[in-house]
């Protein structure tokens, strides 16, 4: 026996979104339907606000239901640093670390040839064209420590290398707390690497 | 920075799904967002769906959106034999393995003091006058095989007893493929209290 029509029907929406299986979408359906009524009412309108409100900021791309975008329109940032992230979440994690002051430019996740994402669709040329306007001294390319985001980078630093602007990246190395026994041999031979004199700041 | 608060509404609401945690609920939201427009839309309407057509068969309480429930109109089901489960989606489980064709009652859950479930709030009231129509001549309590899963077909069986109908529950025992290096405490002993005869089969 099948389950209901409209049981699978909210299943399946459930079972794209990240991490739910087939298993746990039927479950989270089933467990939609035994809420109150009115918090599924409710959550209906909640979505259909969220189509009418949250949009992506013109300048940063970062998601936003309010007119205006917070740290665009935040007087205080310094607007010489730009940090490039592949994703509205990004913006939340760096902002919660507290050590960033600068604005973001939110590109549509990582440049990747086999998922047809290029310098257009992600949003890169994008990015050259506004650091070419000027005012900006520095771009930080937190694209990602895998090899799409490596990749990502890299073509960053080649479209504005003529800029003259500064490009970095955020250290790679062992994670705060990491036990050396523990540490994957990537992770450990990029910190080998990428090793600091004792006290040293890496900012030139 | 906080999250824009469409976007924490939408989490709050995959929050309360079984096995989301905070974190999920939050990257659930926004690969929400991340979806086409058309399918968020869908999705909204679906739900709305949900609340209008979903209800449950007044006569077993299984989910359906249909008028008729396809189990209770089946003439072809055994209607002498009836399986008391604890939702919905128990009745999935059971008409997976192909080994039940009688009909069923769905309860709302266990009975549990600590939770406010009592006789009448899981139906097994509404159970009892069922079965007092008559027609039935074997009651299946497979309510789960925890300790409020037992104390429910004890009290089920408690309140049916005088009516003369077979109260029964499925065996209790080893896992099919379970290897006996791996078997937990609780299910070996219940296994080896409830031995069988090589080659015989429990039914009466």
């Amino acid at each position: 026996m099948e389950p209901p029509k409209t049981i699978l029907d909210i299943a399946d929406f459930f079972r794209r979104l990240p991490s739910v299986g087939s298993r746990s979408a039927l479950r989270m359906a089933y467990a939609c339907l035994s809420l109150p009524r009115e918090d599924l009412e409710t959550f209906s309108h909640v979505l259909q606000d969220a189509l009418t409100k949250v949009h992506r900021c013109p300048t940063c791309g970062l998601l936003i239901d309010v007119e205006k975008c917070p740290i665009c329109s935040d007087p205080k940032r310094d607007s010489g640093l730009l940090m490039v992230v592949t994703s509205p979440k990004d913006v939340l994690a760096v902002e919660a670390c507290g050590a960033y002051s600068g604005k973001y430019f939110v590109l549509d996740g990582t440049i990747s040839l086999a998922q047809h994402r290029t310098l257009e669709s992600t949003g890169v040329s994008r990015l050259v064209a506004t650091v070419k306007k000027g005012g900006i001294r520095e771009v930080i390319c937190c694209t990602g420590n895998d090899l799409e985001g490596d990749t990502t980078a890299l073509l960053i630093g080649q479209c504005l290398r003529d800029t003259g602007v500064k490009i970095t990246r955020p250290a790679s190395g062992l994670p705060s707390g990491a036990v050396l026994e523990y540490a994957d041999p990537a992770t450990l031979s990029k910190a080998i690497q990428g090793r600091v004199k004792v006290s040293e700041d890496k900012e030139e």
